[in-house]
Protein backbone atom coordinates (compact mmCIF):
# COMPACT_ATOMS: atom_id res chain seq x y z
CA UNK A 1 0.00 0.00 0.00
CA UNK A 2 1.47 3.41 -0.85
CA UNK A 3 2.00 5.07 2.07
CA UNK A 4 1.74 9.11 1.55
CA UNK A 5 3.70 11.62 3.61
CA UNK A 6 0.63 13.91 4.29
CA UNK A 7 -3.16 12.62 4.29
CA UNK A 8 -5.06 16.02 4.53
CA UNK A 9 -8.92 15.04 5.12
CA UNK A 10 -11.00 18.01 3.99
CA UNK A 11 -11.43 20.14 0.77
CA UNK A 12 -12.11 23.80 2.55
CA UNK A 13 -10.68 26.53 2.44
CA UNK A 14 -8.08 25.10 5.40
CA UNK A 15 -7.23 21.36 3.46
CA UNK A 16 -6.49 23.38 -0.06
CA UNK A 17 -3.77 25.78 1.37
CA UNK A 18 -2.58 22.82 3.37
CA UNK A 19 -2.26 20.74 0.57
CA UNK A 20 -0.77 23.85 -2.02
CA UNK A 21 1.85 23.99 0.67
CA UNK A 22 2.96 20.31 1.36
CA UNK A 23 2.77 19.96 -2.36
CA UNK A 24 5.20 23.07 -2.86
CA UNK A 25 7.34 21.31 -0.56
CA UNK A 26 7.78 18.10 -2.36
CA UNK A 27 5.48 15.83 -0.16
CA UNK A 28 3.19 13.21 -1.44
CA UNK A 29 -0.39 14.32 -0.44
CA UNK A 30 -3.61 12.24 -0.32
CA UNK A 31 -6.05 15.06 -0.59
CA UNK A 32 -9.84 13.55 0.69
CA UNK A 33 -13.10 15.52 0.36
CA UNK A 34 -15.83 16.13 -2.05
CA UNK A 35 -14.48 17.55 -5.58
CA UNK A 36 -16.96 20.34 -5.40
CA UNK A 37 -14.99 21.65 -2.53
CA UNK A 38 -16.70 23.31 0.55
CA UNK A 39 -20.24 22.88 0.04
CA UNK A 40 -20.80 25.66 2.24
CA UNK A 41 -18.36 27.76 1.29
CA UNK A 42 -19.79 27.50 -2.38
CA UNK A 43 -22.96 28.79 -0.78
CA UNK A 44 -21.77 32.06 0.62
CA UNK A 45 -23.99 34.72 -1.27
CA UNK A 46 -20.93 37.19 -1.15
CA UNK A 47 -17.60 37.00 0.66
CA UNK A 48 -15.87 40.62 1.36
CA UNK A 49 -12.96 39.41 4.09
CA UNK A 50 -10.28 37.62 2.35
CA UNK A 51 -7.77 39.79 1.13
CA UNK A 52 -6.87 39.87 -2.54
CA UNK A 53 -10.37 38.44 -3.55
CA UNK A 54 -12.77 41.34 -2.80
CA UNK A 55 -16.04 41.31 -3.01
CA UNK A 56 -16.65 37.57 -4.24
CA UNK A 57 -19.57 34.88 -4.30
CA UNK A 58 -18.70 31.49 -2.98
CA UNK A 59 -18.99 30.57 -5.77
CA UNK A 60 -16.39 32.68 -7.51
CA UNK A 61 -14.40 31.60 -4.25
CA UNK A 62 -14.67 28.05 -5.18
CA UNK A 63 -13.69 28.86 -8.71
CA UNK A 64 -10.20 30.84 -7.92
CA UNK A 65 -9.63 27.85 -5.23
CA UNK A 66 -10.16 25.16 -8.11
CA UNK A 67 -8.17 26.60 -10.75
CA UNK A 68 -5.17 27.38 -7.99
CA UNK A 69 -5.26 23.40 -7.04
CA UNK A 70 -5.55 22.53 -11.08
CA UNK A 71 -1.87 25.06 -11.13
CA UNK A 72 -0.36 22.28 -8.65
CA UNK A 73 -2.08 19.64 -10.40
CA UNK A 74 -3.60 18.27 -6.78
CA UNK A 75 -5.95 15.73 -7.17
CA UNK A 76 -9.01 14.94 -4.93
CA UNK A 77 -9.82 11.30 -3.59
CA UNK A 78 -13.81 11.59 -3.25
CA UNK A 79 -14.28 9.34 0.02
CA UNK A 80 -15.38 10.03 3.49
CA UNK A 81 -13.07 9.10 6.56
CA UNK A 82 -14.97 7.20 8.77
CA UNK A 83 -12.02 6.45 11.32
CA UNK A 84 -8.21 7.50 11.24
CA UNK A 85 -6.15 5.50 13.91
CA UNK A 86 -2.89 6.22 14.82
CA UNK A 87 -0.43 3.24 14.76
CA UNK A 88 2.76 5.10 16.23
CA UNK A 89 4.87 6.42 12.85
CA UNK A 90 1.90 6.34 10.61
CA UNK A 91 -2.01 6.88 10.73
CA UNK A 92 -4.48 4.11 9.32
CA UNK A 93 -7.26 5.81 7.47
CA UNK A 94 -10.30 3.97 7.03
CA UNK A 95 -12.04 5.10 3.99
CA UNK A 96 -15.87 3.89 2.80
CA UNK A 97 -14.74 1.17 1.19
CA UNK A 98 -10.69 1.55 1.17
CA UNK A 99 -7.90 2.02 3.95
CA UNK A 100 -4.85 4.62 3.62
CA UNK A 101 -1.91 5.32 4.91
CA UNK A 102 -0.37 8.88 5.32
CA UNK A 103 2.80 9.35 7.75
CA UNK A 104 1.39 12.54 9.03
CA UNK A 105 -2.51 13.90 9.03
CA UNK A 106 -3.81 17.53 8.57
CA UNK A 107 -7.32 17.51 9.75
CA UNK A 108 -9.49 19.85 7.96
CA UNK A 109 -13.22 18.46 8.19
CA UNK A 110 -15.36 21.47 9.17
CA UNK A 111 -16.73 21.19 12.45
CA UNK A 112 -20.25 19.54 13.09
CA UNK A 113 -22.87 22.24 13.66
CA UNK A 114 -25.63 21.15 14.67
CA UNK A 115 -24.90 18.82 18.40
CA UNK A 116 -25.17 15.36 18.17
CA UNK A 117 -28.94 14.06 18.94
CA UNK A 118 -29.87 12.37 22.41
CA UNK A 119 -29.11 8.93 22.15
CA UNK A 120 -26.71 9.34 19.22
CA UNK A 121 -23.39 8.68 20.97
CA UNK A 122 -24.93 5.86 23.29
CA UNK A 123 -26.24 3.87 19.99
CA UNK A 124 -23.34 5.09 17.52
CA UNK A 125 -22.47 1.11 16.28
CA UNK A 126 -25.28 -0.23 17.69
CA UNK A 127 -27.26 0.68 14.84
CA UNK A 128 -26.15 4.42 14.60
CA UNK A 129 -24.66 4.97 11.94
CA UNK A 130 -22.36 7.19 10.02
CA UNK A 131 -21.88 6.10 6.81
CA UNK A 132 -24.45 3.98 4.65
CA UNK A 133 -22.28 3.20 1.78
CA UNK A 134 -20.31 1.44 4.44
CA UNK A 135 -23.04 -0.68 6.26
CA UNK A 136 -25.49 -0.92 3.58
CA UNK A 137 -24.54 -4.59 2.96
CA UNK A 138 -25.77 -5.45 6.79
CA UNK A 139 -29.11 -3.94 5.84
CA UNK A 140 -30.06 -6.35 3.26
CA UNK A 141 -33.71 -7.19 3.72
CA UNK A 142 -33.85 -4.96 6.34
CA UNK A 143 -35.23 -1.62 7.36
CA UNK A 144 -33.20 2.10 7.64
CA UNK A 145 -33.61 5.71 8.56
CA UNK A 146 -31.65 8.00 6.86
CA UNK A 147 -31.27 11.72 8.19
CA UNK A 148 -29.60 13.75 5.93
CA UNK A 149 -28.15 17.17 6.52
CA UNK A 150 -27.45 18.22 3.22
CA UNK A 151 -28.55 17.38 -0.10
CA UNK A 152 -25.47 15.94 -1.56
CA UNK A 153 -26.17 12.86 1.62
CA UNK A 154 -29.22 11.42 -1.26
CA UNK A 155 -26.73 9.85 -2.99
CA UNK A 156 -25.88 7.44 -0.10
CA UNK A 157 -29.49 6.94 1.37
CA UNK A 158 -30.44 6.15 -3.24
CA UNK A 159 -27.59 3.55 -2.45
CA UNK A 160 -29.20 2.30 0.55
CA UNK A 161 -32.42 2.10 -1.03
CA UNK A 162 -31.12 -0.57 -3.75
CA UNK A 163 -30.39 -2.74 -0.67
CA UNK A 164 -32.30 -2.34 2.05
CA UNK A 165 -36.03 -3.38 2.26
CA UNK A 166 -37.36 -0.03 3.18
CA UNK A 167 -35.23 3.51 3.34
CA UNK A 168 -37.14 6.52 4.82
CA UNK A 169 -35.31 9.60 4.28
CA UNK A 170 -35.50 13.15 6.89
CA UNK A 171 -33.76 16.12 5.18
CA UNK A 172 -32.57 18.24 7.20
CA UNK A 173 -32.56 21.30 5.07
CA UNK A 174 -34.58 22.94 2.27
CA UNK A 175 -33.47 21.84 -1.09
CA UNK A 176 -34.91 20.03 -3.77
CA UNK A 177 -34.96 16.42 -3.02
CA UNK A 178 -33.97 13.82 -5.92
CA UNK A 179 -34.78 10.66 -4.10
CA UNK A 180 -35.26 7.49 -5.22
CA UNK A 181 -38.67 6.08 -5.69
CA UNK A 182 -38.46 3.76 -3.03
CA UNK A 183 -37.44 5.81 -0.64
CA UNK A 184 -39.84 7.37 1.60
CA UNK A 185 -39.79 11.08 2.29
CA UNK A 186 -40.62 12.34 6.44
CA UNK A 187 -40.52 15.19 8.04
CA UNK A 188 -39.96 16.61 11.24
CA UNK A 189 -36.97 17.71 13.43
CA UNK A 190 -35.34 14.95 14.69
CA UNK A 191 -35.05 15.16 18.71
CA UNK A 192 -33.58 11.76 20.16
CA UNK A 193 -33.09 8.22 18.82
CA UNK A 194 -33.99 4.70 21.22
CA UNK A 195 -33.24 1.55 21.41
CA UNK A 196 -35.73 -1.31 22.52
CA UNK A 197 -34.69 -5.22 21.87
CA UNK A 198 -32.23 -3.77 18.58
CA UNK A 199 -34.88 -1.73 17.28
CA UNK A 200 -34.00 1.80 17.00
CA UNK A 201 -36.54 4.83 16.97
CA UNK A 202 -36.17 7.91 15.42
CA UNK A 203 -38.25 10.68 17.33
CA UNK A 204 -39.32 14.31 15.97
CA UNK A 205 -40.99 17.04 16.39
CA UNK A 206 -43.78 15.42 14.17
CA UNK A 207 -44.17 11.71 14.74
CA UNK A 208 -41.74 8.58 15.44
CA UNK A 209 -39.91 6.02 13.04
CA UNK A 210 -38.53 2.39 13.73
CA UNK A 211 -36.12 0.46 11.81
CA UNK A 212 -33.78 -1.84 12.09
CA UNK A 213 -31.37 1.26 12.03
CA UNK A 214 -30.86 4.78 11.75
CA UNK A 215 -27.62 6.92 9.46
CA UNK A 216 -26.90 10.26 10.13
CA UNK A 217 -25.19 11.93 7.64
CA UNK A 218 -23.60 15.11 8.38
CA UNK A 219 -20.70 17.05 6.10
CA UNK A 220 -18.51 16.05 8.98
CA UNK A 221 -17.97 13.50 11.96
CA UNK A 222 -17.31 15.01 15.14
CA UNK A 223 -13.19 14.88 15.53
CA UNK A 224 -13.40 12.70 18.58
CA UNK A 225 -15.14 10.10 17.29
CA UNK A 226 -12.69 10.50 13.72
CA UNK A 227 -9.72 9.64 16.02
CA UNK A 228 -9.61 7.92 18.85
CA UNK A 229 -7.53 9.51 21.34
CA UNK A 230 -7.63 13.12 20.59
CA UNK A 231 -8.18 16.00 22.87
CA UNK A 232 -11.36 17.96 21.87
CA UNK A 233 -13.10 20.67 23.65
CA UNK A 234 -16.58 19.99 22.63
CA UNK A 235 -17.02 19.99 18.67
CA UNK A 236 -13.18 21.61 18.47
CA UNK A 237 -9.78 19.34 18.74
CA UNK A 238 -7.27 21.04 20.78
CA UNK A 239 -4.21 22.57 18.68
CA UNK A 240 -1.65 24.61 20.27
CA UNK A 241 -0.35 27.71 17.90
CA UNK A 242 1.45 25.28 15.56
CA UNK A 243 -1.52 23.47 14.80
CA UNK A 244 -0.35 20.42 16.50
CA UNK A 245 -3.14 18.23 18.36
CA UNK A 246 -1.99 15.89 21.01
CA UNK A 247 -0.99 13.02 18.60
CA UNK A 248 2.49 13.10 17.41
CA UNK A 249 2.05 13.57 13.66
CA UNK A 250 -1.90 14.57 13.31
CA UNK A 251 -2.29 18.21 12.88
CA UNK A 252 -5.43 20.33 12.47
CA UNK A 253 -6.74 23.50 10.62
CA UNK A 254 -9.88 25.43 9.96
CA UNK A 255 -13.47 25.47 12.02
CA UNK A 256 -12.53 22.24 13.67
CA UNK A 257 -9.93 24.22 15.88
CA UNK A 258 -13.07 26.51 17.22
CA UNK A 259 -13.54 29.46 16.32
CA UNK A 260 -13.57 32.27 14.51
CA UNK A 261 -15.95 30.50 11.77
CA UNK A 262 -13.71 32.12 8.89
CA UNK A 263 -12.13 31.90 5.50
CA UNK A 264 -8.88 33.88 6.59
CA UNK A 265 -8.29 32.18 9.28
CA UNK A 266 -8.90 28.41 7.94
CA UNK A 267 -6.38 29.22 5.02
CA UNK A 268 -3.89 30.70 7.71
CA UNK A 269 -4.07 27.84 9.80
CA UNK A 270 -3.77 25.12 6.84
CA UNK A 271 -0.59 27.26 5.73
CA UNK A 272 0.61 26.77 9.36
CA UNK A 273 -0.23 22.98 9.60
CA UNK A 274 1.60 22.01 5.88
CA UNK A 275 4.75 23.67 7.27
CA UNK A 276 4.35 21.87 11.19
CA UNK A 277 3.33 18.67 9.23
CA UNK A 278 6.40 19.06 7.04
CA UNK A 279 8.92 19.69 10.31
CA UNK A 280 7.80 16.91 11.46
CA UNK A 281 8.20 14.61 8.16
CA UNK A 282 11.99 15.66 8.67
CA UNK A 283 11.77 14.39 12.25
CA UNK A 284 10.90 10.99 11.20
CA UNK A 285 13.18 10.47 8.61
CA UNK A 286 15.81 11.28 10.85
CA UNK A 287 15.28 9.13 13.48
CA UNK B 1 -8.82 64.75 19.45
CA UNK B 2 -10.53 62.14 17.51
CA UNK B 3 -10.67 58.40 19.08
CA UNK B 4 -10.49 55.96 16.67
CA UNK B 5 -11.94 52.51 17.41
CA UNK B 6 -9.21 50.57 16.15
CA UNK B 7 -5.65 51.95 15.06
CA UNK B 8 -3.48 49.04 13.31
CA UNK B 9 -0.28 49.74 13.03
CA UNK B 10 1.34 48.14 9.77
CA UNK B 11 0.45 47.71 6.04
CA UNK B 12 1.63 44.29 5.94
CA UNK B 13 -1.09 41.56 4.43
CA UNK B 14 -1.93 41.02 8.81
CA UNK B 15 -2.66 44.86 8.99
CA UNK B 16 -4.67 45.06 5.53
CA UNK B 17 -7.07 41.98 6.78
CA UNK B 18 -7.49 42.94 10.25
CA UNK B 19 -8.53 46.90 8.87
CA UNK B 20 -10.82 44.84 6.00
CA UNK B 21 -12.40 43.09 8.72
CA UNK B 22 -13.20 46.20 11.29
CA UNK B 23 -14.53 48.30 8.50
CA UNK B 24 -17.15 45.61 8.03
CA UNK B 25 -17.84 45.33 11.27
CA UNK B 26 -18.65 49.37 11.04
CA UNK B 27 -15.42 50.04 13.15
CA UNK B 28 -13.73 53.34 12.41
CA UNK B 29 -10.12 52.77 11.25
CA UNK B 30 -6.79 54.39 12.07
CA UNK B 31 -4.43 52.35 9.65
CA UNK B 32 -1.02 53.52 10.00
CA UNK B 33 1.89 52.07 7.67
CA UNK B 34 3.34 52.66 4.19
CA UNK B 35 1.00 53.32 1.22
CA UNK B 36 3.19 51.17 -1.42
CA UNK B 37 1.95 47.82 1.53
CA UNK B 38 4.85 45.75 2.68
CA UNK B 39 7.55 46.64 0.80
CA UNK B 40 9.28 42.72 1.53
CA UNK B 41 6.34 41.71 0.02
CA UNK B 42 6.44 43.43 -3.16
CA UNK B 43 9.75 42.61 -3.82
CA UNK B 44 9.28 38.54 -3.82
CA UNK B 45 9.91 37.23 -7.02
CA UNK B 46 6.84 34.44 -6.37
CA UNK B 47 4.18 33.71 -4.35
CA UNK B 48 2.54 30.18 -4.88
CA UNK B 49 1.15 29.60 -1.64
CA UNK B 50 -1.89 32.32 -0.60
CA UNK B 51 -5.28 30.03 -2.20
CA UNK B 52 -6.86 31.61 -4.37
CA UNK B 53 -4.11 33.93 -6.03
CA UNK B 54 -2.55 30.98 -8.04
CA UNK B 55 1.44 31.89 -8.65
CA UNK B 56 1.90 35.72 -8.82
CA UNK B 57 4.57 38.08 -8.43
CA UNK B 58 4.78 40.11 -4.80
CA UNK B 59 4.03 43.17 -7.08
CA UNK B 60 0.64 41.58 -8.65
CA UNK B 61 -0.14 40.26 -4.91
CA UNK B 62 0.53 44.35 -4.08
CA UNK B 63 -2.02 45.19 -6.57
CA UNK B 64 -4.35 42.81 -5.46
CA UNK B 65 -4.62 43.56 -2.02
CA UNK B 66 -4.15 47.56 -2.58
CA UNK B 67 -7.51 46.59 -5.37
CA UNK B 68 -9.89 45.36 -1.69
CA UNK B 69 -8.77 48.35 0.23
CA UNK B 70 -9.69 50.40 -2.11
CA UNK B 71 -13.46 48.67 -1.92
CA UNK B 72 -13.11 49.30 1.37
CA UNK B 73 -12.21 53.28 0.61
CA UNK B 74 -9.36 52.41 3.47
CA UNK B 75 -7.15 55.44 3.29
CA UNK B 76 -3.34 54.39 4.55
CA UNK B 77 -1.88 57.11 7.18
CA UNK B 78 1.30 57.21 6.32
CA UNK B 79 3.53 58.05 9.66
CA UNK B 80 5.60 55.51 11.93
CA UNK B 81 4.54 54.90 15.25
CA UNK B 82 7.33 55.24 18.38
CA UNK B 83 5.66 54.38 20.95
CA UNK B 84 2.51 52.91 22.21
CA UNK B 85 0.91 53.87 25.58
CA UNK B 86 -1.66 52.16 27.26
CA UNK B 87 -3.85 54.22 29.32
CA UNK B 88 -6.57 52.14 30.50
CA UNK B 89 -9.58 52.12 28.26
CA UNK B 90 -7.34 53.92 25.46
CA UNK B 91 -4.26 53.82 23.83
CA UNK B 92 -2.26 57.29 22.64
CA UNK B 93 0.02 56.47 20.10
CA UNK B 94 2.83 58.31 19.60
CA UNK B 95 3.42 59.31 15.57
CA UNK B 96 6.54 61.30 13.84
CA UNK B 97 5.24 64.35 14.77
CA UNK B 98 1.69 63.19 15.62
CA UNK B 99 -0.59 61.41 18.39
CA UNK B 100 -3.20 59.75 17.74
CA UNK B 101 -5.55 57.89 20.00
CA UNK B 102 -7.57 54.45 19.78
CA UNK B 103 -9.85 52.22 21.83
CA UNK B 104 -8.55 48.97 20.64
CA UNK B 105 -4.87 48.58 18.56
CA UNK B 106 -3.57 46.08 16.65
CA UNK B 107 0.16 45.61 15.84
CA UNK B 108 0.69 44.03 12.41
CA UNK B 109 4.50 45.53 12.16
CA UNK B 110 6.27 42.93 10.57
CA UNK B 111 9.13 41.31 12.93
CA UNK B 112 12.86 43.00 13.15
CA UNK B 113 14.78 40.39 10.97
CA UNK B 114 18.37 41.94 12.36
CA UNK B 115 19.13 41.51 15.86
CA UNK B 116 19.77 45.46 17.57
CA UNK B 117 23.44 46.37 17.18
CA UNK B 118 25.97 45.69 20.46
CA UNK B 119 24.96 49.32 22.71
CA UNK B 120 22.16 49.61 20.61
CA UNK B 121 19.33 49.19 23.49
CA UNK B 122 21.71 50.39 26.23
CA UNK B 123 22.09 54.08 24.67
CA UNK B 124 18.73 54.35 23.46
CA UNK B 125 17.64 57.77 24.02
CA UNK B 126 20.68 59.20 24.78
CA UNK B 127 21.92 59.42 21.04
CA UNK B 128 20.57 56.71 19.46
CA UNK B 129 16.94 57.14 17.86
CA UNK B 130 15.17 55.16 15.67
CA UNK B 131 13.34 58.68 13.66
CA UNK B 132 15.05 61.40 12.10
CA UNK B 133 12.00 63.08 11.66
CA UNK B 134 11.09 63.32 14.81
CA UNK B 135 14.64 64.35 16.27
CA UNK B 136 16.04 66.26 13.63
CA UNK B 137 15.76 69.95 15.33
CA UNK B 138 18.25 68.78 18.05
CA UNK B 139 20.56 68.35 15.26
CA UNK B 140 20.82 71.89 13.87
CA UNK B 141 24.67 72.35 13.44
CA UNK B 142 25.16 69.00 14.75
CA UNK B 143 27.15 65.63 13.37
CA UNK B 144 24.57 62.69 12.32
CA UNK B 145 25.09 59.31 11.84
CA UNK B 146 21.92 57.46 9.97
CA UNK B 147 22.00 53.30 9.36
CA UNK B 148 19.39 52.89 6.94
CA UNK B 149 18.00 49.54 6.59
CA UNK B 150 16.08 49.83 3.28
CA UNK B 151 15.98 52.44 0.83
CA UNK B 152 12.91 54.20 1.73
CA UNK B 153 14.93 55.18 4.77
CA UNK B 154 16.77 57.53 2.84
CA UNK B 155 13.96 60.04 2.82
CA UNK B 156 14.50 60.95 6.50
CA UNK B 157 18.27 61.22 5.64
CA UNK B 158 18.20 63.54 3.40
CA UNK B 159 15.45 65.61 5.55
CA UNK B 160 18.08 65.16 8.50
CA UNK B 161 20.93 66.77 5.79
CA UNK B 162 18.76 69.86 5.80
CA UNK B 163 19.38 70.60 9.49
CA UNK B 164 22.29 68.90 10.34
CA UNK B 165 26.00 70.13 9.92
CA UNK B 166 26.77 66.48 8.77
CA UNK B 167 25.19 63.26 7.80
CA UNK B 168 26.84 60.05 7.23
CA UNK B 169 24.71 57.41 5.90
CA UNK B 170 25.21 53.91 6.34
CA UNK B 171 22.95 51.73 3.64
CA UNK B 172 22.53 48.13 4.73
CA UNK B 173 21.02 46.99 1.35
CA UNK B 174 22.11 46.63 -2.11
CA UNK B 175 19.45 49.31 -4.36
CA UNK B 176 20.46 51.99 -5.77
CA UNK B 177 20.57 55.41 -3.48
CA UNK B 178 18.97 58.59 -4.27
CA UNK B 179 20.92 60.76 -1.39
CA UNK B 180 21.06 64.49 -0.70
CA UNK B 181 24.80 65.80 -1.87
CA UNK B 182 25.45 66.95 1.24
CA UNK B 183 25.22 63.44 2.81
CA UNK B 184 28.22 61.70 2.90
CA UNK B 185 27.58 58.12 2.27
CA UNK B 186 29.87 54.96 3.88
CA UNK B 187 30.26 51.65 3.75
CA UNK B 188 30.67 48.33 6.03
CA UNK B 189 28.53 46.34 8.10
CA UNK B 190 27.75 48.23 11.08
CA UNK B 191 28.25 46.04 14.36
CA UNK B 192 29.00 48.10 17.50
CA UNK B 193 27.73 51.68 18.79
CA UNK B 194 29.84 52.96 21.65
CA UNK B 195 29.21 56.48 23.75
CA UNK B 196 31.94 58.79 25.45
CA UNK B 197 31.44 62.01 26.31
CA UNK B 198 28.10 62.11 24.67
CA UNK B 199 29.62 61.85 21.32
CA UNK B 200 28.70 58.53 19.28
CA UNK B 201 31.17 56.26 17.52
CA UNK B 202 29.28 53.37 15.05
CA UNK B 203 31.86 50.22 14.65
CA UNK B 204 31.70 48.86 11.29
CA UNK B 205 33.99 46.12 10.26
CA UNK B 206 35.31 48.89 8.04
CA UNK B 207 36.20 51.53 10.10
CA UNK B 208 34.46 53.39 12.77
CA UNK B 209 32.49 57.23 12.56
CA UNK B 210 31.76 59.47 15.22
CA UNK B 211 29.11 61.75 15.63
CA UNK B 212 26.95 63.79 17.93
CA UNK B 213 23.96 60.96 17.19
CA UNK B 214 23.22 57.63 15.43
CA UNK B 215 20.18 57.16 14.08
CA UNK B 216 18.66 53.60 13.37
CA UNK B 217 16.09 52.61 10.60
CA UNK B 218 14.60 50.04 9.95
CA UNK B 219 11.16 48.63 8.82
CA UNK B 220 9.73 48.22 12.02
CA UNK B 221 11.03 49.03 15.79
CA UNK B 222 10.69 45.71 17.71
CA UNK B 223 7.91 45.11 19.35
CA UNK B 224 9.13 45.24 22.95
CA UNK B 225 10.29 48.95 22.52
CA UNK B 226 7.11 49.97 20.94
CA UNK B 227 5.11 49.16 23.51
CA UNK B 228 5.91 49.36 27.29
CA UNK B 229 5.14 46.53 29.34
CA UNK B 230 4.20 44.46 26.72
CA UNK B 231 5.55 40.88 27.10
CA UNK B 232 7.92 39.59 24.33
CA UNK B 233 9.57 36.39 23.29
CA UNK B 234 12.67 37.19 21.96
CA UNK B 235 11.70 39.49 18.13
CA UNK B 236 7.87 38.01 18.71
CA UNK B 237 4.85 39.21 20.84
CA UNK B 238 3.42 36.70 23.01
CA UNK B 239 -0.27 35.97 21.81
CA UNK B 240 -2.81 33.77 22.39
CA UNK B 241 -4.76 31.80 20.19
CA UNK B 242 -7.27 34.81 19.74
CA UNK B 243 -4.32 37.40 18.82
CA UNK B 244 -4.50 38.66 22.59
CA UNK B 245 -1.32 40.11 23.89
CA UNK B 246 -0.75 40.63 27.50
CA UNK B 247 -2.16 44.22 27.87
CA UNK B 248 -6.11 44.37 27.56
CA UNK B 249 -7.32 46.30 24.13
CA UNK B 250 -3.84 45.34 22.47
CA UNK B 251 -4.10 42.47 19.78
CA UNK B 252 -1.35 41.60 17.26
CA UNK B 253 -0.70 39.59 13.68
CA UNK B 254 1.75 38.78 11.17
CA UNK B 255 5.48 38.25 11.84
CA UNK B 256 5.39 39.91 15.04
CA UNK B 257 3.84 37.20 16.46
CA UNK B 258 6.17 34.68 15.65
CA UNK B 259 7.16 31.91 12.74
CA UNK B 260 6.20 30.89 10.21
CA UNK B 261 6.79 34.37 7.97
CA UNK B 262 4.09 33.46 5.56
CA UNK B 263 1.25 35.77 3.85
CA UNK B 264 -1.45 33.34 4.68
CA UNK B 265 -0.31 32.59 8.48
CA UNK B 266 -0.68 36.40 8.32
CA UNK B 267 -3.99 37.04 6.81
CA UNK B 268 -5.29 34.87 9.06
CA UNK B 269 -4.09 36.10 12.07
CA UNK B 270 -5.18 39.55 10.70
CA UNK B 271 -8.85 38.19 10.48
CA UNK B 272 -8.38 36.65 13.69
CA UNK B 273 -7.02 39.65 15.74
CA UNK B 274 -9.79 42.19 14.44
CA UNK B 275 -12.45 40.12 15.34
CA UNK B 276 -11.17 39.64 18.67
CA UNK B 277 -10.93 43.53 18.61
CA UNK B 278 -14.41 43.89 17.59
CA UNK B 279 -15.51 41.83 20.65
CA UNK B 280 -13.23 43.66 22.84
CA UNK B 281 -14.63 47.19 21.96
CA UNK B 282 -18.61 45.48 22.76
CA UNK B 283 -17.35 44.59 26.06
CA UNK B 284 -15.82 48.09 26.86
CA UNK B 285 -19.34 50.06 25.93
CA UNK B 286 -20.71 47.69 28.42
CA UNK B 287 -18.94 49.33 31.22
Amino acid sequence: MERFDVAIIGTGPGGLEAAINCRIRNKSVLLIGSKDLSFKMSRLEKVSNYLGLGTVTGEEMNKAFKKHLDEFNLDITEDKIQTVYAMGDYFALQGKEVMYEASSVILATGVVASKPLKGENEFLGRGVSYCATCDAPLYRGKEAIVVGYSQKEEEEANFLAEIAKKVYYLPVYKDERHLDSRIEEITGKPTEIRREDKTLTLVTDKGEYTANGVFILRDAVSAGQLVPGLETDGAHVIVDRSMKTNINGLFACGDITGLPYQIAKAVGEGNIAALSAVSYLATLRRN
